[in-house]
């Protein structure tokens, strides 16, 4: 089985634990994106992955590719050219005090990529699944068209399409999301939220719900997968239940709706004290496209989904690095935290 | 708007995390004391600044005027000259183990100043506020001199003067202390305190208050607040309001207290998850005289002077380094720690 | 007063702070083991303690028993020999995510020792206790030997033995452990466990107890330790009592049961946020012999050791470096946390 | 007196010690630029700096300000706005190993500022001195016209006005930097330059000097710093003399002609063993402009322009920490390095 | 072209800096073995490798592979299995004071390995070229046995074979050492060694040669290596001459000849000053392997493998990260070390 | 055989690497002083040795209690007391930028020690020899009182006693010295100075040495070594010859001069690649007092202790961490530094 993920890979600078930008003389060097975070913790959880991007052919290019060969994931579809790799910072937060990232995406390799860059009915052959995410095609027009190429190709190639949401408001408005997502969805069979994309995105929204109050309606989230199943024929539909205690104290769960059988799971709820939260959507993805590979009903998707990414937020930078045998004895009740010699 | 703090800027040395000094092969290299901490912290939230003090001409007395000039607090009012730059070492607490400080700032250039190494009048040309706490005169009898007058300098030049208690054990006794700083009370238009000072200094103190159990008596705390400004004409008194729950978290909360009107205000409790925890009460004093210095009114003033200390305790080291932005965000709600991109 | 303990010195690898194994540039370079830390916390609480057992001669082995000087401990008894010094690394865990432990010890110089190795009778020369673990004995045939012997010339010259079960499944079956610990208990005064080991070493198991839920059953306890004392003769039985919440949050508590009196006392619960948990139960067992040495009553006795163990947790290390003065002060009631200037 | 510096302020990132880009896991974060670096080189000397730039107003961006002011740089002339802070990466080098630099600069602040950010009357209000490289107008031809009316202003003031010509072939070619810096130049009072600039820029270059092999021909040098002299009306001419044995080892001297006399004056040569050698050539010019602000003789300010950057050479990062006296002991002979006590 | 080598990947654990291991408080938790950093070496070269060894399964055994991984070396033939990572403890040397290396390899995975633990003539499928060195069959007569069979099949299937003599005391006799080696070095088409090892396991050597002095005879060499290549049919024998001067301080050159021509080629001799010299040995081999495999003639060969083993000695860790590009800019003569920006 | 050191042991700061004073964000946290230095030595060497000191009672006094015991040196005679542990900061030089020593060590526990807190002739019981420093007296008249108490009683108890001159301008000036040494003198048997002591303190010197220039006159010092033994009455006189190159390169060799015989020795000449040079001449008396004390011949003598101090500059700290055997092998000619495995 192998997933192909499309998206940036960028550096990812924070200072070291809990420095604020302005104090700190030192940066670690690690690097994210929503997609490759994917497409690592997939790898991780023992699923053959690879990553489609571009990266500059310099040795900063170099240390990006390496850092996924590392961790198991494909780089034979990386193209090498253009001039910068991307960055982001982050700031961790603590209590009162939330987290905070700046971008220098702008211009990066991929941002700056063209169609001819990518060959996609080669790029799938072999390939079981296709994941991208709401940050790619908002890179830039070119990369929307790229994306949009790549789910034609994979729906052509019988190809299952996941998609998470992921909107961002620094790289494109609401409006425009809607309409270039609006043209991806329709390639989409598994959409994946957070409990403010489908409103920003599509202007989907679960009733009574106070995002920043951590109120969480599951009705209202029933709701709001069923409306985008039935807009865009998305098969099933996933949300993250996130309910932000503090920065440091989150609770985490998650839903999942199938639109067949119209049913809708909800997950266990974890109490999690959190050493990086970053990336945590983005293991939530990887869970469930594991449990879809590995044909779990739906209650166990997205236990394992929900449990994948609880791990994630106990682990320094994007990415999770935890193996089946971790999450399936989380799901199994070993919360606890009682220590394994 | 410009603030005048006078007192010492020391070395602190802690080692990284939570190692025990006995444990330790590096300590970091910060400063701190508590004037300079609300000279920086009134810089970082847009309001120029100045500390008056004494260092060493040398290579570390550099280090130590270098580090206000990072973070923006006007340094030519600072002498130069003397032998030692004053230490202070903090081993971080956790859970049941509380924080620790072992001092070794005798004999530094400021505790061996002279009066006419400060000419007050033309440091207080075009100053604002003046503010001061109780270690600047516990650091020996000429410096309680040169705060005396520094105080009547700036009374005479109508510049609002503020002081916090921070009794120090260390430097003096309760009888001392009581002696001297009763003398430059009457000078004091803002008088900030903690828990324990007003009794340790004036033996004022709060009814059926255990500060050690971390019950807080609202009536006592407004009782001691109106007895401290009857006796020394303060015309406001302020407490920070701590419920030690553990070294690792903390209650937090602040009181105003205005005698004309004889008014009391409380703010909101923060459920507070411990970075650092010291340079709390200098926080709480800086956002003090920010409110003073922009009209804010009771209410709003201990709000945002706690909100802003709360956002001390995640910040390593002594120093407050957020924006008014970032403590208005808090103040309007924004406690949840959400991540911010 | 002088405390022999008896057992292996290993390096202890750790990431730093959260890290994973598979992330980490860097260990740290600390060093552990039962009886060590034992030993350690001893010298450290004020009571001589001196160390047996055997290290290579070259550099790496120098560095173990600089580490004992360092902290106090007695190196004279140590044997210099052997090809390894054992291994373990630690992984710490967070939230949901367990600590993790993999041991690199086989082959190591103390478990390739010979009775020669070990003149007890010299040893024991102005000894006032002896100390070991369950660890000891499962390190190999010979080694288990050599554990009886001591324990005998010990019993010979009236010096009283204490015994800590602990349980460790990758070093032998519990059927052998029964076997072999069931020879060495007969010359153990005060035997220490944690909830697993008396069931997993002697199947004397407490009844309606369920660790991985952290359901303690203090009646069941209380059953565990009078058939212990029973089938062995020991004088006291004690356990530590942990709630695991999480691996960042632990209920902490102990159990000592007096077999004279029939008397059994339980110490006040701590609920511990926890910066590393290793060595926890180690540091309890070193609080029941400085308790026993200093002939404090059975209460006393429990409150100290578990005091002294709440606050091993707040310690980066196996080692527990707190004061008999720290620990009283938190037996006092001082477990707020609040700054020591 | 006061000289204004206007140029990139970039984030240096650089692994720590010798490690290589491809390696590393962590980047020391600091910052540099050939302007930069010489005003906090003068500022480290005891004159007075500012430098001029534009940088963004998110926290990277006050990470940059804050720099220049803890080494005693005025930021008040400095634009924030933009969205990018310019990034390049050094990679240290060793014996054979070449040190390597990666720009990440493009769609800076300050290469995207506009004609109206700077108001260059205001700017040079009380200034001594205007110092600016090649490097400035290279970023864009809307940053060479910014660069062109801040000459012409100065020279309207009366302020001398240095330039370091600084060739980058990554940010023009040597056609374009000709044609641009011949427009620039005869404003300039004093140029200075490397062994290949002047060829580069200029075609203007030294008969019978193998710059890779480190041949340097005195009598070349005087015969280039003529034509350039006489070619744009300089006063002054100085050169950097490097002789590169390895990447460790250097030999370092400089030269400064005198048009007005057609003096030339070599300075003493030190045999270098470097910690950092990015940022010689800014101290170097950092010195002269020192020299001339106090007045120093022709060889005086040759051996005080040489002695300033052979330290630089010994420190880590691209700033040159050293002060007048530090430079003045070099230059009267102390350069076995004696500790000082 | 794919390059096979068979060896033990092990941990490599070094002090920071120059510190010895009686004083480090950290380890680097690196990884390196002679064939590995062949793999690494040639990887980096842009030559496809794969490593033929075992390792645990568990996390520490994982991030050996993924080290592997990184920098782009082939592991799916690494058996997982056994129960440890071989160790070696590095500290690095400066002037006077050598480095030292302590071994804590024992009972690793690999030198427990079966001999069915590897198919060879699956591994060998689609390889171009055999590498191994005399610390294999060194491990035990199981892993010579392994390795005996390895060079049986590559014989069968016309690969060419290369082995660095590689003696290392600690592992054998110098009697064994012989024995062995002289069995298998009859498939060896390539042989390298350094200064000592002909002598050490054959007896050959170089009359007039005082190793420790640092004399090399040249004539001596060229007689060694016409024996060895007599003795075992060898068509090419190789050397590296180092010159140690100081730990700090190496010459460096290198020798090849070509039993079929009875030519010698010595390289240029580089004066390197020292980064870390573990390694060095290895990525000669390295260059020579792809200077056989691009058909470079015999003075370019030896001129390509000492240029890429001269900049190993700047780079940190084992492995050499340099590139092809690289390692002829310095044949070609780049070796002043002028910045590259 | 056990020898006594009297001398005060401080904290030593220094930034990591060549970092200066005002960049460096962290201090690594050592200690030295002149004679703990030859204390840990000695204990390095195998000989047991001894600090008598006083140290705060707190838990940085006990770190610098610690240190000693990790290394080897008995503390029973350390008393426990005062307030301050005294400090200096290290500034690595390197190349023409000297090493900066900044000292933070008045009012220190010992420099206010009391007569009364040693008991000499209990000190002196068992020992076989006495060091101190012209450091020790020069802390306050206090302290030379004391000294002079220590030599009295060693040459009553007939133990032989070495001296360091070590003249510090910065505690004493050259009249007061002399005076107070003066007084010291005729208690000592061996003498060791640098190239300036004897100078500074007895204005005693050689003639046509120029120090700062390196120009080393052997008649000169012979000279000065039969001034200072006829004066005083020394049994032997010894010298350290640096000839400093720069701040990273240094030529260091010995002298040693014989009283009885009037028969002068000099050692080899080591050129050394300096990693830290502080602690240099105290490893120097200890390889003299090891010598000593092994009845080694005058040649003996002075090689072992010019290669002792000569491993010392490739060592990070005060501290010589060599052993006996290291040291026998440089003296042996093994300075070519090859890899020890």
């Amino acid at each position: 089985m192998k997933v192909i993920c499309f998206g940036e890979l960028m550096i990812r600078y924070n200072p070291p634990g809990y420095n604020r930008f302005v104090q700190t003389p030192v940066m670690e060097f690690n690097f994210g994106g929503a997609e490759a975070n994917v497409a690592v913790s997939l790898a991780g959880l023992g699923v053959k992955s690879s990553l489609v991007t571009k990266l500059p052919s310099h040795e900063i290019g170099q240390a990006a590719v390496n850092i996924l060969r590392r961790y198991g994931v494909e780089t034979n579809n990386i193209v090498r050219g253009g001039e910068r790799v991307g960055i982001y910072y982050v700031e961790k937060g603590a209590a009162q005090r939330p987290s905070k990232v700046i971008y220098d995406r702008k211009y990066s390799a991929i941002a700056m990529a063209e169609k001819k860059d990518f060959e996609w009915d080669r790029i799938f052959d072999g390939a079981d699944w296709f994941h991208f995410t709401g940050i790619t095609p908002a890179l830039g027009d070119n990369v929307a068209e790229i994306c949009l190429e790549a789910c034609k190709t994979a729906k052509e190639m019988h190809i299952p399409v996941s998609c998470d949401l992921n909107f961002r408001k620094n790289l494109w408005s609401s409006e425009k999301a809607g309409r270039i997502m609006g043209g991806l969805m329709p390639y989409v069979d598994l959409c994946i939220a957070n409990e403010e994309d489908a409103d920003k995105v599509f202007g989907i929204r679960a009733a009574d719900t106070d995002i920043d109050k951590g109120i969480l309606n599951h009705e209202g989230y029933i709701s709001v997968a069923q409306q985008i199943a039935e807009r865009f024929g998305c098969k099933r539909v996933a949300f993250t239940l996130r309910g932000s205690i503090s920065a440091s104290d989150n609770d985490w769960a998650g839903m999942l709706y199938d639109s067949k059988s119209d049913e809708t799971v909800f997950s266990n709820t974890y109490r999690i004290h959190i050493v990086d939260r970053v990336g945590g959507g983005d293991s939530f993805g990887a869970g469930l496209i594991y449990a879809a590979l590995n044909g779990f009903n739906l209650q166990d998707s997205i236990e394992f989904a929900v449990a994948a990414s609880a791990l994630k937020h106990t682990i320094e930078g994007d990415f999770n690095f935890v193996t089946a045998d971790e999450v399936n004895a989380l799901v199994k009740g070993g919360g606890t935290g009682r220590i394994q010699r």
